[in-house]
């Protein structure tokens, strides 16, 4: 227990949020409590349960609330692809703005050994799995255009190469260093189209 | 119960929050299940309680959560002054920005009468027996410089004259129109010491 009064602390949980600053959590906080109470109970109920609920699917790695996603088990999508990502929102991403329909893997990440990042943190163990079950015949490298994105990319297009697997990276009309989550969906969209051999 | 993912139920909860849009509601879901889920865990926890415990105080109206706010409980506050704002967010701004030491009076809003809104219903029956205590001198008056939030001043100045109370306005250096909670601490102090007799 704390003696801190109760709008206080408010006003700073708000501050989790990103982009969210003292002036923008004082907002917030008298909104909720003089004209949406409800509002502030629903997403007070959905925020307690997410967090207890949405792990990680145990093929892909994406979000999700169930052991495998929706993604994972949709019987219409094609094995013969897979695209590797770094986060969840560019699964996300890459649904909303391309017609892509095969595979994904979220890395969570990208190789960062001076981080203590290496393959197993990124889930490359799981991924080698994939590789191994014979269905992929075209990886789809689509992590950040950064130094270490690339890195990433080279490494994980390795792995499939030894196995047989075309390997292709999305072009960039991604601006160098940007993130790929807040490119605009037709930049994507044609990046996406116009990935080349690896 | 709904069949719908939790992860797009959080980012809709997410836009009950003021200036969060589809494309920031999923950044913030995002980054909390990736990033911060101690951070999502204690505002879940902090938002829960405050919609149920936060309040408004019984003898000034501003948001509390205890029955008597701490600033009308505080005994080194001034009862010969009483100053007249919109919502409990005035009643911060005020304290952040000048040495205000007197007490205050939250009306939740102004007179409409085409909405319904009476006297009753911005708590000027409250307001009057405060007025019958006999204590006030002053009465500063801080609503919005607005067509509604100047009526509503009149009508209040009315109810002080009438016991003989001296009656203020704050100086507006508030543009006409604009929101007294979003004005910067400098001009707002200006126009709290520069109030008239009104
Ligand atoms: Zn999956
Ligand atoms: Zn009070």
């Amino acid at each position: 227990m704390t003696n801190r009064p109760l709008l206080e602390e408010l006003m700073e949980a708000l501050r989790c949020l990103p982009g969210v600053g003292p002036k923008s959590a004082q907002r917030m906080a008298f909104y909720l409590l003089e004209r949406d109470r409800e509002g502030g109970r629903q997403l007070s109920r959905v925020l307690g349960e997410s967090m207890e609920r949405i792990g990680h699917c145990s093929r892909c790695r994406t979000l999700s609330e169930t052991d495998i996603c929706s993604l994972c088990s949709n019987p219409r999508r094609d094995d013969g692809q897979i695209c590797v990502v770094e986060t969840p929102s560019e699964v996300v991403a890459i649904e909303q703005a391309t017609d892509y329909r095969g595979r994904y893997f979220v890395l969570g990440g990208h190789l960062s050994p001076l981080d203590g990042i290496g393959p197993r943190e990124i889930g490359l163990d799981l991924f080698e799995r994939r590789l191994a079950e014979g269905n992929i015949q075209e990886l789809i490298l689509a992590t950040n255009p950064t130094v270490e994105g690339e890195a990433t990319a080279h490494y994980i297009g390795e792995m499939a190469r030894a196995r047989g697997v075309r390997v292709t990276r999305i072009a960039h009309g991604v601006p160098l260093g940007g993130d790929l989550e807040y490119v605009d969906g037709g930049t994507l969209s044609h990046a996406f189209s116009g990935r080349r051999e690896f």
